[in-house]
C-alpha cells in the first residue's frame, strides 16, 4: 500500500487468529499495527506484512483491540492492565457481550475507555468486502460508543447496531445459539444427500458450512458464555421433542387402525 | 397463448391445490387440460381458464397426473381405476414415494403404466420459473419412465433424478424431513431476531420462509409417510440432545469451579 504523508496512528491488536487476521487486513490502511500473539505462526505475521510485538507494546496503543477468545478475556486483561495509558480506549471482538463487559469494566483501569463489540461476521462472510455486514456496539465505558460506531460506519461500511451487552446476548442467543446448535447436529448426521435435494435445504446446508469451520472456541463462547444460550436451546428441544411425540402419536393411532 | 394448428393432446390433472395449479400454469401450452377437484374454489379455475371436469373425464385421458396429498392417494386410486383407458401413463407428484407406488402399483388396472414422480420444489422456489429445479422420477410399471424424464428435461428445463422410491425416500427423509422439523420448531419459537442476524441466521430464516406456508398435508407426508422419517428425527433428537448434555456438563462444571 502507498506509505501516508502523516503517519498513521497507532492500533493495538491482541490476537492473530481468524479473525484478528480480518481485523489487520481491514485496518491496515488506517493505522500503524502493532499485533501480539504469541500463538499466532511467523509466516502468518510475515503473511500480512507485519513484525510481531510484545503484549506490553501493542497495549500502550491509544486503541487497543482484544480479538482472542472470550475465555482467554480475564487473564488477558489481567495482563494488560499496567500497559495501558490514559484515555486510551479497548474494545473487544468476542460472540458474547454480557460477560466480557463485566469482565472489561471490573479489570481495565479508570482512565481507559471501553467500547465491546461483536461483528456478526466471519472471514467466510466477509470474503466478498466488509460493506453491509453487521456489528453491534456496545459502550461500555466513556463516551465513545457513538464515535466507534461511526468509523465503522464509514470507513469500513459496516451497518452499525448501537445495543446494549444484555439485549445483545439476547438476540444472540437465539440468532448464533440456534445457527450453531442446528449446524453441529447437522455435520454429525453427515453424509447428509447433496443431489436429490431442496432449495431450502441447500441453503440450510450453505448456513452450515458458513459455521462449521468457526474455530471450537466460538462455538463454545455462543453456547456456554451467553447467558441466555441454555434457556434457547432448552425451548429448542422442548419444541421438538413436543413435534416429535406429536407425529409419533399418529403414527402409533394409524398403525393400531 | 396462440392456439396449436395441431390439437394438444389431452391431460387429466385430478387435484387443483397449490402444486396442481403449478403444474396446470406449465403443462397448459402443450396439453389439452381436463383438471378435476371438487373442493377447489371456481375462482381458481377461472383465473386459470379452465372449466372443471368430472373425475372420470380427468380420469379418461391418456396421461393422469394425481395432485392429491398423499394421505388421500388410496381412495383416489380406487375411484379413477374404472374411469382409466388401456395404456393410459399415471403420474402421482407426492413428497414421498415407497407408499404412493405400492397404491398406485396394488390398486390401478394391469394396462396402465405408472410413473412417480417428486418434484424437489413448490410454487415458491418456482416462482423464477422451473429451469433447473429437481424432480425425482421413479419408474413403477411400464418403461415409460426414461420418456417421463426426457419430457421434463426438453419441454420443462428440470434437472431429472432417475431413481427408486425406496432410494428416493431414504434421501427425502434427511432433505426434507429436517427441514420442514427445523423450520417447524424455528416457526414456534417466534418471535426470532430479525435486526441482529448473521448471514448464516438470515439463510437458515430463508429456507424456514420457503416451507412454512406448505400445506399441513406436506409436513404431514414428509413426516410420517415416509418410512425413513422417523429414524432421521430420532438420529437428529439423539445427536442434539448428546450436544446439549455436553454443554450442560461444562456449564455444571464451571459453575462449581
Amino acid at each position: 500500500m502507498p506509505s501516508s504523508p502523516i503517519p498513521l496512528p497507532s492500533l493495538g491488536l491482541i490476537g492473530f487468529g481468524a479473525f484478528g487476521r480480518l481485523v489487520a487486513a481491514h485496518l491496515a490502511p488506517l493505522f500503524t499495527l502493532r499485533v501480539h500473539d504469541p500463538f499466532a505462526p511467523e509466516s502468518e505475521f510475515t503473511a500480512a506484512g507485519l513484525a510481531p510485538v510484545s503484549l506490553a507494546e501493542a497495549a500502550a496503543c491509544p486503541v487497543v483491540i482484544l480479538a482472542t477468545p472470550v475465555s482467554t478475556l480475564a487473564a488477558l486483561v489481567r495482563d494488560i492492565a499496567p500497559h495501558l495509558t490514559p484515555g486510551a480506549l479497548v474494545l473487544d471482538v468476542g460472540s458474547v457481550k454480557v460477560r466480557p463487559a463485566q469482565i472489561m469494566r471490573a479489570g481495565l483501569p479508570p482512565g481507559v475507555d471501553i467500547v465491546a463489540t461483536h461483528p456478526l461476521f466471519g472471514p467466510q462472510s466477509a470474503r466478498d468486502g466488509l460493506r453491509g455486514l453487521k456489528i453491534a456496539v456496545c459502550p461500555v465505558r466513556g463516551d465513545r460508543g457513538p464515535k466507534v460506531g461511526a468509523f465503522l460506519r464509514r470507513a469500513l461500511g459496516l451497518t452499525v447496531i448501537l445495543t446494549t451487552p444484555e439485549a445483545h446476548d439476547r438476540e444472540a442467543a437465539a440468532v448464533q445459539g440456534l445457527t450453531h446448535l442446528i449446524a453441529k447436529v447437522l455435520v454429525a448426521m453427515e453424509p447428509l444427500p447433496t443431489r436429490m435435494t431442496t432449495r431450502s435445504f441447500d441453503l440450510v446446508m450453505q448456513a452450515v458450512g458458513m459455521v462449521r469451520h468457526d474455530a471450537p472456541e466460538v462455538y463454545h463462547a455462543i453456547e456456554r458464555e451467553n447467558p441466555y444460550a441454555g434457556e434457547v436451546r432448552r425451548r429448542f428441544f422442548e419444541l421438538a421433542a413436543q413435534m416429535d411425540e406429536e407425529l409419533g402419536e399418529v403414527e402409533l393411532a394409524s398403525a393400531e387402525v
